[in-house]
């Protein structure tokens, strides 16, 4: 790929403002965690993996920021807690943010600047990870897209929402790169674009065949049969399989079922969480309304109207056929497969720790 | 209502441009046929009941342009074909057109003004009737909507969108007036937003509790349990019971069938198209591109994108609930419902001409 969503280097991070795309491509570079609280808030930077990695900097950005404090632990938790409190349904930013605490209890009583290398080397990792983790998400995803397929996909799990090559995208562009013929169809994904103006834009950058739609035509491309599957990413999988993701998921997903469309979700491991039986217990979180009321400055609607702005929805396990992780492809039987990916998870990283 | 949507006086057809609603209120004064045929291809003027009776006031601006011509009949035809170019979809125009191409046969041999006159009193006769039926809709409509129900809508089948009243909105308006709580979810109806600024501001004109959302989010508050019904109007019925209607309203009728949600259509009968036994012979138009990666000169997706912008979709008829026209409620059993409604219009018909 000729960009980088997200890079860090000697105590920066440069990062895309995605909210500047299509029209504009910028990068932003800060040494400031208060700059990527901001950018997670604003969706400069979002997409569930790449607002976990933009959290693990921000805590070392705050690290770095405060290594001459007489309390840096502790200053390092206000910092984790600000950054938390960025966006509430995406887990993985908790998961990432968890990760950065457990280095800061285990190394709190060492010196000042052993505990900034800790924190660094884990946020470089989980960047790290997270493409090795797309990589395999794509190869696994691949193996379920056919040579012909039409493909919908909504919002944007792509390069833009991880550390590299996407979730749900990752399928779609290993399948390209084994030689299939791909047609994607980009959900606009009101309000804020991402399908029109990410998704759209990163197919086209590779040249994979893209058509955009409004959100409100899926059902019409469907009975027209120009779909053949359904894929796209999430922001948090419960222990029984059902799945937060951008608005208009769940709408899609009951209209892959109805046109007998399989449904599939991308993400990785760090998206499962286990600690919550079903969707119902995940905060959905809700948006100003100006996002649905206006754009780009112009008023949309009347002024004063009441809106509803959910960022995200719950499509429960019913409508999913499979969810792909970079363990494999479950189809069904969701909390015992989750469990051996999990078990999985903890070998190989005893394995590398050894 | 404190404004009207289209109004004819001496020679003049004056409209309201729908492309500025909500942030300006204009009003357009013609007496060119042009400028009407501008205005439906252009959306100024949209709605299939708003459009057939536009249409039938431009054959009579016509008639006053050319009636110095030495061949007036055959100037009217031109334009009766040059009104029918506008948009394929909604049969209403074509429907209005015919019965002035009627009148234009009967009275072709007749003085020039003798033509004219019965031109004019049948377009005034349209739009008179329109008013009517819609006031009947909206009387049987409210029948099936209840105390405190969520009503969900898509587009604008109010009155911006025919005579007075609307269809599916006049059915909310007469439940009001009789003293049902009604909560309105309006989907924004991307692209051209006709739900966002035209529905929402009818709604809020008259105090009607509405909430907009995006398309995508439709889905979601039926799994929230705020809808009870859903209701729409149509640009075309088949004799089988497949409705046309804005894009969107087949992913909507999916939608409320998967929530158990009832989904009624609201539409005169001069929306029902005997002639074409399923929704597939319904001829769909296609509009550019720029409606779906532009919005107010911004562009809102890359530069070259491929894009489908269908301006409609068909609704199996397996998907509607009931058909609401000036003639009652139909629940299944479509074809002979409608015949026999056709029947009670000719004997209406007759009668009056008695």
């Amino acid at each position: 790929m000729s960009w980088r969503t997200l890079e860090y280097q000697d105590g920066k991070v440069t990062f895309i403002d995605q909210t500047l795309l299509p029209g504009e491509v910028k990068y932003l570079t800060t040494s400031d965690y208060r700059v990527i609280v901001e950018a997670i808030k604003k969706l400069r930077v979002r997409g569930a993996p790449a607002i976990g990695i933009a959290a693990a900097f921000g805590v070392v950005l705050g690290a770095y920021e405060f290594q001459g404090s007489s309390d840096l632990p502790g200053q390092l938790g206000k910092i984790i807690a600000e950054l938390a409190g960025t966006r509430p349904t995406a887990v993985n930013l908790f998961w990432a943010l968890n990760r950065q605490r457990k280095i800061l209890e285990s190394k709190r009583d060492r010196p000042k600047k052993d505990l900034i290398a800790a924190l660094e080397k884990e946020a470089m990792a989980i960047a790290a990870a997270d493409e090795r983790i797309n990589r395999k998400i794509g190869e696994f995803g691949a193996g379920l897209l056919r040579d012909g397929m039409g493909i919908l996909t909504h919002c944007n799990a792509g390069a833009l929402a991880t550390g590299a090559y996407g979730t749900a995208l990752a399928a779609i562009r290993v399948a390209v790169e084994r030689g299939k013929r791909i047609s994607v169809y980009a959900d606009e994904t009101r309000p804020l674009l991402q399908g029109a103006r990410l998704t759209v834009w990163e197919m086209m950058r590779e040249n994979i065949p893209v058509t955009l739609i409004t959100d409100n035509m899926a059902a019409a491309v469907m009975g027209l049969g120009k779909i053949q599957a359904v894929i796209v990413g999430a922001d948090r999988i419960t222990a029984n399989g059902d799945v937060a993701n951008k608005i208009g998921t769940y709408g899609v997903a009951i209209l892959a079922k109805e046109h007998k469309i399989p449904f599939y979700v991308a993400a990785p491991l760090s998206t499962i969480d286990l600690s919550l039986k079903t969707g119902a217990e995940i905060p959905i979180e809700e948006r100003a309304p100006e996002e649905v009321t206006s754009f780009g400055g112009i008023m949309i609607a009347p002024a004063g109207v009441k809106v509803f702005n959910p960022a995200f929805d719950v499509t429960p396990a019913k409508y999913v056929t499979a969810i792909i992780s970079e363990y494999g492809v479950a189809r069904g039987d969701w909390e015992n497969t989750f469990k051996e990916w999990v078990n999985k998870s903890g070998q190989e990283s005893g394995a590398r720790s050894q």
